[in-house]
């Protein structure tokens, strides 16, 4: 398996794009990731995106935005796993340069949902549940959050207002990304009175979708000759794993199996563990799964992932900092592009490109991708040198 | 890159399959597959799919079949190419094999469109088109080879009945194929007074829809220690490219030039040209498109693939067998299936299990599934040791 390393990044504002158009998005953020590593085109452009084909009645993106960005005639795929899309096309497109099947490539995730002529988001992102055994019930995403958050607080003992750090953490963060939704940071009064969408979930807890879109250009590493006196940043783990698309199929609601089993993978391939992690790319979608997520990846003991908010050792001197440029809640979660925000922002940590929100000293970047409830997770490692 | 090889196959029959939910359908292919290769499970399941989405509600195919074929916690994705997402599937899990991150990978595709709950499957397939510059004026799928079929007639001097064999061939062949949606030949006379749907593409230039799925069970070449004294079946060569989306969009509309491209990285790995071609599962959605990709991939001159056809070289004893076991006119297209179709059926034939249309002494199968109108097309070349 040859070594991968990442030559450029791109990324547009995630926000209400109501003025651009599904390629539009998607080629913004690609031909920022190709000026930014020099390079005038690809091998092959591998997009992450969920909703396309309902939502903005466009599939094929391959073909599509390969055209657009002045690609034609390369390969182009898109790769779906629900809300972990992102990563997987990041995945699929280090497995083809690692194969020495392409020698550079470009993973990109693209989401269109805030103008969808296509009907109405919450149906769409339901069908990342089971269709015929969760959804077809009545049960909405956030709805199946809200009943593993209860169940969380019911057994280990934790109250609501101990998840407020994630959401007052991310929105600091946020608040130094021009590219964040949410540019503003929040008080622990607004996280309390914040309007309940499915208690225990308020509107605090759950990120926001957006129209948005991020890529990445991704080289073998032998043939990275100079990288413009940048560091060179190396793909060093990647891992992806599965659970049951309904989270009743599950033995223990409350553990994250698929995101224990793809960072193990990944920190297997990296040679590390969690304390050799210095950020935390971690997929909040609800305080609930930045919890579960801190615990199945290593970061803390069954049920105490939520003390590390309570303590604050999430923020940017904290013991793993997370939402470095605001996370799912506040830069926004735009579901098919949101694997590809975190693995951009992983980069700018390692390049020390991240201004008031830079982790100092950052060599080791982890970014976890999670797709539906907890049954598609891709943990990626990355190291500066 | 390692060497990968198959180990075992498996499919349904196309056809309407009401009683059998889009797991089930999946599911029985993947089954017969590990059980054909002897296998359990695998390390991931990379499934080929265009509309589950929004024609069945549900997305997120990778977790959602890998846990109901036994493989919870296995990697899972989808991955969409429009028509050709079968072969994108089999191409990802070549990738991931052949770049040493999984030992065992299953490539399936399915799709279920008979009895979609989403709506109107003419308006879904036409989501592999252009939305804005096509879809949008007005044109659908059908149409737009219509206007390709008309031009090239026009531009070559052919007519109409000269394209008669593509459609005959497929349905002899498939009238010994148990997994065909249509087991019966057709006679000239049935060809010539079908029904128009589109001037001049009448129903028997056109393939039928359906509900099925495919799959392989793929490995590490050098792991094979034997494979149950069946001959040893190795990819050994594999393309992908694109072109525009838009058929206008082309420099010429009536050279598939992705399929020669893809088709020329193909060849150039397997070390070979078509001459070494033992049979050729080509992608005839309509006759027009196995004619232009005889043309592009190297079996005719420009403007002459029909005359393959007229003369009648494309039959299992002809100069370069297609449809063998029906191709998509006879087996049927179940859209994101029909590239894994073409894949199982050519390693039918290089094992020697193809029956009354086995190819005598077939070595090299090549399998090319076509997306959108020409603008993504995958070439695999498969070898027989």
């Amino acid at each position: 398996m040859r070594e991968v390393a990442v030559l450029g990044i791109g990324q547009t504002r995630v926000d209400e794009q109501w003025d651009k158009s599904l390629r539009e998005l998607a080629g913004d953020a690609v031909l920022e990731a190709l000026h930014d590593a020099g390079a005038q085109r690809a091998d092959g452009l591998f997009i992450g995106n969920m909703m396309s084909g309902s939502a903005n009645h466009q599939q094929h993106l391959g073909a599509y935005i390969s055209d657009w960005v002045g690609m034609r005639f390369a390969e182009g795929l898109k790769i779906e796993s629900a809300c972990s899309s992102g990563a997987a096309a990041f995945r699929s497109a280090l497995m083809a340069v690692a194969s020495g099947d392409l020698d550079i490539a470009i993973a990109a995730g693209v989401e269109k949902m805030t103008d969808s002529p296509g009907g109405e988001i919450t149906a769409e992102l339901a069908t990342a549940a089971d269709a015929d055994w969760e959804v077809d019930h009545g049960i909405s995403f956030v709805a199946l959050n809200a009943l593993v958050m209860q169940r969380y607080m019911y057994e280990y003992g934790w109250k609501h207002e101990d998840f407020a750090q994630f959401s007052i953490n991310a929105h600091a963060n946020g608040a130094h990304n021009s590219n964040a939704r949410f540019q503003k940071a929040i008080s622990l009064e607004t996280y309390n009175k914040a309007v309940m969408i499915a208690d225990p979930i308020n509107v605090m807890d759950a990120s926001p979708i957006g129209d948005g879109a991020a890529a990445v250009v991704l080289v073998s590493a032998d043939k990275l000759r100079s990288n413009n006196g940048r560091p060179l940043i190396r793909i060093v783990g990647s891992g992806a794993a599965t659970d049951s698309t309904a989270v009743h199929g599950r033995k223990d609601p409350l553990w994250l199996k698929a995101a224990e089993l793809s960072a193990q993978k990944a920190y297997r391939q990296a040679g590390i563990g969690p304390q050799e992690i210095d950020l935390f790319e971690q997929h909040d979608a609800f305080t609930i799964m930045a919890t579960l997520s801190l615990e199945a990846t290593g970061f803390s003991e069954r049920g105490q992932g939520v003390r590390l908010a309570v303590e604050n050792e999430i923020g940017i001197k904290g013991k793993i900092p997370v939402a470095t440029r605001g996370g799912l809640k506040a830069r926004g979660h735009p579901v098919g592009a949101t694997g590809m925000y975190q693995l951009v922002e992983v980069v700018q940590q390692l390049r020390g490109e991240a201004g008031e929100t830079q982790v100092e000293g950052a060599r080791y970047g982890m970014a976890q991708n999670i797709g539906g409830s907890g049954s598609n997770i891709i943990t990626h490692i990355l190291k500066a040198d």
